[in-house]
C-alpha cells in the first residue's frame, strides 16, 4: 500500500473539520489523522505500506515531523515501512542522506528520531551514491530500493534509450543493480538481497526482462488502480511462488471514498471503503501473484 | 559558494561550545551558528550560495527548519540561493516536491516557509518529472538545475554509456534539457533558460560538449577545492564573456580554519579564515572565466 495523501483529496468529514480556508498546520493535522486511520485500517490487511515524504515536505519542518510521526505508527502497527524518499546524491552528502534515513534507531544520538525499514534511492550517480545506503541498511537490517524504469511517459526518452550493445538504459541500471547486490554480498537466506529495484513499466517484455536481469532483487512496483494498472499487468514481476514483487496501490485505494463502488455501499464511512478497497487490491493482486499462471 | 556543513569538521571553538557528547539538537544549533558565520563573511563577497539539504535533513524536522530558517537568512543577506536538493519524482509527487522547494513565499498559505531561488534536481525521469518545477520556477522568478553529469567516478557506468547514435547517456540528458529550455519557452532577457545543469565532469571534452548541447543553460559546477577542482579545470564551463556558469566551491572555503594556508595566519579566527579562502576562489575562478584564455 502508499500512502501519498493530499489534503484535497482527503473525505469532506476531515476537510470539514479543518474549516474554511485552513491553515497548513490545520491540513496537516487533517493528514495525519487521515493517515492514521488508513494505517490502521490497511495494517491488518497488508504486510507493508510505502509512506511518500514529498506530501509532507511541502509542510517543511512540520510536514518533516508528521512523517516521522507516520513512520513510527506504522512501524508500532506491525508494518514494514517504506520511506519513498528518492534520494539520491554522491559521497558524503549521500551518507547525510543515509543517515538521515536509514539511521539506527537503538542509539542515544538518534532516540528523537524514527527511520523506514527501506527506502527508494535514485541510482543515476552509480556505485558511490549507492554505497552509502547499503551500509546502513546491513547495519540496521534494513533495505532500499533503486529506481529502475518509472511508470511516467517521458520516462523512456531517457530511460529506453538503447545503447551501443543493444541494451536500453534502464537495463543498464538494472544490471549494475544486480552486479551491486552480488559483489556487495547483499543477498539473505531468502535469496534475495537488501537491494531492491522500482520498476514500473508497463511493457510486458521489459518488465520480465528486468526480473530476468535482477533474479536477486525484490521490485517495488507502483502503479495499481489510479495509475492505470490492472493485477494482469503485474504478473511479469512475480518470482517463483509469488515471490520477489511488492504490488503498490495508492489512491485507488487510499481515496477509495471517491469511488462510487464503494461509496454507494458505505456512504460516509471511509474507513469502511479503504478497508473493502484495499481488500479487493490483495485478493486482485493475489490471484496474479499466486494463482495459475 | 556551497553550504555543506558537519559537525565534525566545524571550528573548535564552536564544538567546544556545544559540549561534550553533544545531543543532535546541540549539534544543529553549533551548526546554524557556523552558518550564519559563513553567510555573513561570503554574502560581501560571492554572488550565490548553495545549500545543501542532506546535511540537515539529517536532523529530521529540526534539521529541516534550520534549513529553511538558512534559506531566509541567506536571502536577507542579498545572497542568491539555490536548494542543493536534488528530488525528483513523477506526476503529483513532482509536484509537491515543487510545492515543498519552490513556492510561492508571498501567499497566505506559504506565510511561514522559505524557498531557495532555484533547486537542484534529478531528471532521470524526464519532462513528467521536470515540468512541476519549471511551472513553479516561472511562477515564482526561480529556477532549477538539472543533473546531467555529476562527479563522481562510478558515475560513468551509468551516465558515460554510449547509446546506439554514438552519445554518452549524459548527452542524452543534456539534450533533453536544450529541449525542454526551448519548448517551454524559457529562455528569458539574458539569452539564459530558468532551466540549468548540473555538471561536474573533469573531462575536458565531455564539459565542451555539454557546453554546446546546452547553450542557453547556467551549469552550476562543483567541485573545486576539496573535490579536487582546480581552476583551470573549469575553463570549459564558461560561455562568452565568462557567463553561464556558477562555480561552487564548498568544504576549501568553509573549513578552511583547518588548512595550515590559512590557519598559521588567522589562527583561531575561522571567519577570516572563511574570508580569505572565499577571497581566493574569486579571484582564482575570475582569473579562468575572464582573464585571456
Amino acid at each position: 500500500m502508499a500512502l501519498d495523501p493530499v489534503f484535497a483529496s482527503l473525505p469532506a468529514k476531515l476537510k470539514r473539520e479543518a474549516g474554511e480556508n485552513p491553515t497548513p498546520h490545520l491540513e496537516l493535522e487533517a493528514m495525519v489523522s487521515f493517515c492514521r486511520g488508513v494505517l490502521s485500517v490497511i495494517s491488518a490487511i497488508v504486510p507493508a505500506v510505502k509512506i511518500n515524504s514529498a506530501y509532507f515536505e511541502k509542510y517543511h519542518a512540520d510536514g518533516v515531523a508528521a512523517y516521522d510521526g507516520l513512520l513510527a505508527e506504522a512501524t508500532e502497527k506491525g508494518l514494514i515501512v517504506i520511506g519513498d524518499i528518492k534520494r539520491g546524491d554522491v559521497g558524503h552528502t549521500a551518507e547525510m542522506y543515509a543517515d538521515a534515513h536509514l539511521g539506527a534507531a537503538s542509539t542515544t544520538a538518534n532516540a528523537a528520531f524514527h527511520f523506514a525499514d527501506a527506502v527508494t534511492i535514485n541510482g543515476y550517480f552509480g556505485l558511490d551514491g549507492v554505497k552509502p545506503f547499503v551500509d546502513s541498511a546491513r547495519q540496521n537490517g534494513q533495505g532500499l530500493f533503486v529506481l529502475v524504469r518509472t511508470s511516467n511517459k517521458s520516462a523512456a526518452l531517457i530511460q529506453d534509450v538503447v545503447t551501443s550493445d543493444g541494451r536500453k538504459v534502464h537495463e543498464i541500471v538494472g544490471s549494475e543493480v544486480e552486479r551491486w547486490a552480488v559483489e556487495l554480498e547483499t543477498i539473505g537466506r531468502s535469496g534475495y538481497s537488501l537491494i531492491g529495484a522500482v520498476v514500473a513499466t508497463r511493457n510486458a517484455a521489459d518488465a520480465a526482462q528486468l526480473r530476468a536481469t535482477m533474479p536477486r532483487s525484490i521490485f517495488l512496483v507502483p502503479g495499481y488502480g489510479a495509475q492505470g494498472g490492472k493485477a494482469d499487468d503485474f504478473s511479469q514481476y512475480f518470482g517463483e511462488g509469488g515471490m520477489g514483487a511488492i504490488i503498490a496501490a495508492g489512491r485507488s485505494v487510499i481515496f477509495a471514498h471517491a469511488e462510487p463502488v464503494y461509496r454507494d455501499k458505505h456512504g460516509d464511512d471511509w474507513k469502511k471503503c479503504v478497508e473493502n478497497a484495499c481488500r479487493d487490491f490483495v485478493a486482485d493482486i493475489g490471484r496474479v501473484a499466486f494463482g495459475a499462471r
